[in-house]
């Protein structure tokens, strides 16, 4: 019973069957083939607009090519505390753009207006100290929380009026959509992102990662910048596969809505132990030593999380997460309660 | 009848086959599945040596990040001037290592020993000038020419003795380690190679690329060189099983060896037109427009090659290219002879 | 009356004289003339030790040469979150070296052990987080306070222990090591220091500042970095000889001691304002924007300090500085508290 | 009797004077003084133009900053193989800009039109290969050669209709100006320069080095690029003072047509042994190994030239050669050639 992260599951069947089909006779590579040939209408198609898409091999070379575009080396990138390209991505937002992160602190991994204006409003403009020039937000964030719709506006508007390009961490994008009850394009250009930087590989998917420009001028030079990075692939038809599985609702939406609902069940039953509001596919509790051996002689799989004797642990559900498993988890849950 | 690469080739049997067997239940991700853990062991008995081996998603990547690691920011690499690394990786030497190449001319895209003893003593030492630091050899070459081992070992031995590290872009390594008949020892750490970035993709994968160094201890920190590149993928478990499956020689040996002989049978056909031996599975030949014209209404793909209005064209065998089409290819070119 | 940097103060008489006096007839460049020859020499005397110098023109390059030389790309430097390395050099820490900053809180400027004991206890080790290497420290600090002997042991020992290097902002060194009462040894290389950016510039120099490394062997190579990032002077002499005037006690000395004895002077005046512990050349005193208004009406110049809004000024001494000007500077200080 | 390079000379009287003069008082720094408030002007009236001015303190910086500005991390600079960037600087312009060198051959130090024609017509586009993206020219060339305005046109005439900006290195700017007998402006923007780097260290200055913008919009954020690269000096005003006075026709001219003056005494006598056209103030010649143990006994000091072995030798003059100085060299080198 794995809970230790939505990228230990395997590949999801539609999207091995894609590249099994793909798998016939000879293509040309570096995006040359004819399945990459349709991602920028497919993309197009998902996100009800004109897209310029780049498919990478991992999420962080995604972030870290996506700000390097959108921020200048001499630029800061806003970002929350907890977000991966500070907590996971050991500097590659660094190697990639040049660019120094500037952390905010904020509830539940979540950036607040308030303190974006407060930041903005502290930050005196000159020479000496790097300016601004990005945000970079995540959806759904690092603690499983959403912004909502609303938030979304309200920070992109306060960055693009300090003059600042917005980026958004999708890792789980998916699972942020489907907690929403909204359009993929709700939470991505029409709410002020610049750049959005999508996976499938934790929904399902194999090295399966996207770079997309919602304003194709944007990505002005991208391809030079992704191939220089090592980050275009020869094989480009089984990326390319994987991702027009992918963006089939019967695919991307049921993953996240499936990964979700196994959330819902283990949340409800960890009601109590919750540290952040479980609103998509991860949830955070806090437990004693005992009961996080307990838990793991129960054959439950899961990280500890944050600082080194937080206490707290995180358990995320994947499209390959049964309604029993999570059943299973919530009934041990239930039990370190009682 | 595709000829452009051997990375238009799908991906082989075998190794489909392992990703497929691999795709069962969870897996810890970033090299901590079971898979991943035997590659140590399984690159070592293919080189019968202590090794250290890190997958990556890409050549260029490898080769970048393998290079990053021997020369310091300050120091050139001295590679021939068609290699891979100048010709065609977008200058990501330069992003991953900071460090300039040196190119060299030679016969047949191979560095000989003259020249590279010709450059170290035309080097006045000092400060102003990037001093060299790395030699970077391509086996088989661009040209698919082979170095022999005697050629190796006295280019190891000058770089070594002026105080170079040697790299080796192993992207074609197997099929020069079928046309000299020896063992991957002997044309790698046995001829004074520190670390090979070897390929699979070319050779019946998909991704499938790494790092390897023959002394564990130059390899200190590239765990941390690799993550920061966005090359650490989560999903390591199918990068590993298409390792595992290709290490098998009737793997490995039987791909290379069948495109090379794939190869031979063009080659004979196309002898007075080649402008370099064809030892390996790259043919070149030098062709007018209309010929080339002529050869594509056939049904023959493949690139022109080298600068433009060169007339070359170059000929790729793979583990893909059937025997027939080797000989529809060479009974084509004999009616260009004849 | 000049209070806004000791870096707009003019070149001190005894440097201006020394270039005068190196400005005769031709000289070796790049570090070849006889006055640089003898820089290893002065500096060892001055800290009794054997020491590698690097002369360079802006402390922003030294900070940035010398942390990227004992901190590896992927690493992190932790700082005090007011370090001029985070807050007035646009970011050159990234640019020389690739690495990120981990900053910390703390009073006055200042880093804390137990916050740095905490801050290492919480960091789980692992190839996604970027690791620890090198710890920064400022002395005299941002806030003009200075860390006691004691102190620092205690924070390079905990930064030894955990593996990393010890690098030291010294833009204001002299005017610690006077406050202190200390030899130039006990606050550097005896204190745990591995490598000092030590600066003459707002002490009386003209572009003079330099990397001083307290273990030859770790500056091996640094001579190219350098160089490398347009830091290597071909006029090397004019440099060397401030800094050979410098290094007299006499000058040094004095002119810390007279600027720390000024700010002293309106430090006892501002006690009631003061934002920050005296203890060296600058003051920080919380104002209203009326009294700002009425202070520069009078003639004083100087800077606010901190976050827009923050109501702080700060005033600083230099050895231009005269007695009788921050005797005026007490004296309209006195004023606004009675 | 030194010869070695113009960079061994002292500073000048009138740059020395103008340093001294600016020594009184206190003065804002970086950048924020009068004196530095004046540049833009006055180097504007210098080139006939509207121009933004960046100091800078060394040459490499310069060129490196001011090419990392025009050319993308993923574009290549064309220059020619005996360029100071690709010779002399140890790879500044990888540190800089992160893009690499493009270098090509030509007679005397400089490049031509047919073969940048050439060079442009073989390039075939696409992702693979790094684009050309700048071109980057000497003047005077590092053969002490000049191009003329129409070598000048034609050549940038090529770079700009290909896409690629131009840079001008003009560490002897002025003694092309006074070879050619032109205005600053016919070689520089008129030529099609786009940025220019322009050095008076070589001709009476202490770390005095310019990047010089024609066209204001391109200099957008380069006072960030600066700052970050530790080349924004604090005590700018100095810098500043010794422009000013360069600036004068009094001083910049007359320098460059002293030193061009020295140099064609030599030239005349050495005529025979020339192995490159003495037109501005280098000279190249050919010797003996006797020959240069012959004259160095003489008392004359000069740097080897070129390869290890190539037995050519560099007799550089400047400001501060006299011309008995020169008359003596002439005399010397007559002597073995009689």
């Amino acid at each position: 019973m794995d809970f230790r992260s939505d990228n230990t599951a395997a590949i999801a069947p539609a999207l091995f069957a894609a590249m099994a089909a793909a798998n016939e006779g000879t293509a040309a590579g570096y995006g040359g083939d004819d399945l990459s040939a349709r991602l920028d209408g497919a993309f197009g198609e998902f996100f009800e607009a004109s897209v310029k898409v780049f498919p990478v091999s991992t999420g962080t070379a995604a972030n870290g090519l996506a700000l390097a575009h959108i921020c200048p080396p001499w630029g800061r990138i806003i970002a929350h505390r907890e977000a991966h390209i500070e907590r996971d991505e050991c500097g590659a937002t660094g190697f990639f753009s040049g660019a120094q992160l500037d952390l905010l602190d904020g509830d539940h991994a979540k950036l607040s207006e308030d303190r974006l204006a407060a930041h903005f409003a502290a930050h005196a403009p000159g020479v000496h100290s790097a300016p601004p020039r990005a945000l970079s937000l995540t959806q759904a964030t690092e603690r499983g929380t959403v912004y909502t719709l609303d938030e979304l506006r309200a920070l992109t508007d306060l960055a693009h009026d300090a003059g600042l390009k917005v980026h958004m961490d999708g890792a789980r994008f998916a699972n942020a959509v489907v907690a929403l009850g909204c359009a993929p394009a709700d939470i991505s250009w029409r709410a002020g992102v610049d750049v959005l930087c999508l996976g499938a590989t934790k929904s399902g998917g194999y090295a399966c990662e996207a770079v997309v420009f919602f304003d194709p001028a944007m990505a002005e030079d991208f391809a030079y910048r992704r191939k220089r990075a090592g980050q275009l692939g020869c094989k480009s038809r089984f990326a390319a596969a994987q991702w027009l599985a992918w963006l089939d609702p019967a695919v991307w939406h049921q993953h996240a809505a499936h990964a979700n609902a196994c959330a819902q069940i283990i949340a409800r039953a960890a009601q109590p132990l919750l540290t952040a509001p479980a609103q998509t596919n991860q949830i955070f509790v806090k437990l004693g030593d005992a009961e996080k051996a307990w838990l793991r002689a129960q054959g439950f799989a899961f990280y500890d999380w944050g600082s080194v004797g937080s206490g707290e642990v995180r358990l995320v559900t994947s499209w390959q997460t049964t309604i029993k498993e999570a059943e299973q988890a919530a009934a041990a849950l239930r039990c370190l309660i009682n």
